[in-house]
């Protein structure tokens, strides 16, 4: 080992999952969405004038902002925006769980969460989620140095409802609470409404799942000014200019879009709903979802072989080899036509097994 | 104060530079470029399918490193890419400077470097430029957990050659060295050729510069394949997608145009010599500038008044309040109609006084 290498700081190397390249494949694996972004992101697109790609975009990203705040009916100050929501919850671990005590968040949930607390040396601890796999709130009920939770949680797909985010901010009002609701728009209950209520708590949500953009990587955070100011404050001492200017233009059409996200939402919760029943006719345990997802595990048949038959017909779903849910499998919801070819080729899995 | 609040991070907000609204200001002080980007990336812009938006970006930008390998005669493991240079070196800072001795830059140089320092908690000691503000290489002999220093130097714009940045490299085998060429293209020293001969050096670019593709949010790092994992593992540990779709196909159009690139660069050179020359001729010293911009001082009117006067005319330059610096000015090269209503402006001003 040279001499330098010892300033080289040592880390595991997080892999993330890989794009295919095969085109023929259906790809049911990262929670995109199966529709395409709404019209108006389109038009902004094709009309946005590259020549303005040589001045820098503005750095706090203000007609983005002011779009999401008229939006939620919240003030423009309330409003943070990141370069996809990993980077707003990364920004948000450096600015909000600055504490000696250990963060808290579910033993199973995104799996991003411990990498950042080691990136950033952030103590933590899991908290086991009950035997049926649902957030039990009293078990939050301890001392912390904050908290993140996922509303719905991932991969299990399940959300918590009013009445128990009420009671988890209402138990932990000296540490700083993170929501992050990257499924919410699928059918959960949104904290939104609870935030002038509770001046701990911060709202994340992400364009990439139910805005159909995630390739454009756009996320937000919403809460008290003082926390957003502080989240200001940390992405200008890391990158003045993290959202660029299509983005800015790209976000602020789609948010304009309502419509068009609740008839793509519902869409996708009438397929999944579909997809359940059918599922469930063939011996799986499916997991009540509120997200674009499924969490199932078969009677008989292991998830992994599941997994792999699918895989070499050329169909991508999720297998976590972690504990607890190493038999179990995370189904993105595609277009009716891509989950009847994946029922098909389940079902022949399963009846010949 | 509330309880929660002692969680959150205390940090001095850093303010970027604002962009005026006004669109009628001569605009000279962000180093920005006036001209548009190339053609081919105006045409990959219009070609791109806002419909691929939907899903997520390829996580290791494949498409634009294999671009830049090849533009730059390395492999695609010793590129690494990022949301802008201003992340670049952020992530760099995280994965090369991980040691207990300071870090060392010079005391007049990118304001960013000591509020990465202070992010990331790294110690750092400034040392002085000489008394014609140039970099003086001997004095970085001494005990470093790396260095960080940008070629050509900011705000004064002066480079240092081969020799040099060789006799630097040599000094200091045991440090990771980043070199911050973000202004190299207008005329200074690229290291690049340098990086199969030291390992322990990495050039940091920008894509906002010469390329003009400041709102675009694009810069790349090239260095030995260990550095560049640990760049990767980092930056995967903060957000797999730094870099989304467009910003991908932008960038691998802009790399291929490199006869655009030595266009652009060439017509700012000639304005910046001829800018140079009259300025001289109105009492100005002017250090002699291997960049996009001109570092002035006056021989008897104090760079305020002329900062602030320009700025009553609807003129922007930079003026830094900050020691050694505060009796000098940074000008931007625009277009040779932009510098000459400037050049017209500033003679005003210092025949007036």
């Amino acid at each position: 080992m040279s001499n330098w290498e010892k300033n080289l700081r040592k880390i595991t190397p997080y892999v993330p999952g890989e794009q295919p390249k095969n085109s023929n494949i259906i790809k049911l694996n990262a929670n995109e969405n199966p529709y395409p972004p709404s019209p108006e992101v389109i038009n902004a697109l094709k009309n946005f004038d590259a020549e303005h790609l040589r001045m820098y975009p503005n750095s706090s990203s203000l007609k983005l902002k002011s779009a999401i705040a008229k939006h939620f009916k919240l003030k423009e100050s309330e409003i943070f925006v990141g370069n996809g929501s990993d980077e707003v919850i990364a920004l948000a671990f450096m600015a909000c769980f600055h504490s000696s005590k250990p963060i808290l968040f579910p033993d199973i949930t995104y799996s991003f969460y411990p990498v950042w607390c080691s990136l950033f040396d952030i103590d933590y601890q899991t908290i086991p989620l009950d035997k049926d796999f649902c957030v039990n709130i009293a078990d939050y009920n301890r001392e912390n140095g904050g908290i993140i939770l996922p509303n719905p949680n991932a991969p299990t797909g399940m959300g918590l409802y009013k009445n128990d985010m009420e009671a988890l901010f209402e138990q932990n009002k000296n540490s700083i609470i993170i929501i992050d609701e990257a499924y919410v728009d699928f059918g959960a209950y949104s904290c939104i409404e609870l935030l002038h209520k509770y001046d701990n708590v911060i709202v994340i949500q992400t364009f990439s799942k139910s805005r159909s953009l995630a390739g454009m990587r756009i996320g937000m955070a919403m809460g008290n000014e003082k926390i957003i100011q502080t989240l200001e404050a940390v992405k200008n001492s890391y990158n003045s200019y993290t959202m660029d200017s299509i983005a800015i233009e790209v976000g602020t059409a789609s948010i304009a879009d309502e419509n068009y996200l609740k008839q793509t939402c519902q869409k996708i919760i009438a397929t999944r709903q579909r997809t359940t029943k059918a599922l469930k006719n063939m011996g799986f345990h499916v997991f009540p979802s509120q997200s674009n997802f499924l969490f199932v595990t078969h009677n008989t048949v292991p998830a992994i072989e599941i997994f792999e038959k699918l895989k070499s017909d050329n169909i991508l779903i999720r297998y976590f080899n972690l504990p607890r849910i190493n038999n179990h499998l995370r189904i993105t919801i595609g277009t009716d036509e891509q989950m009847d070819i994946l029922l098909q080729h389940i079902s022949n899995i399963v009846s010949m097994s």
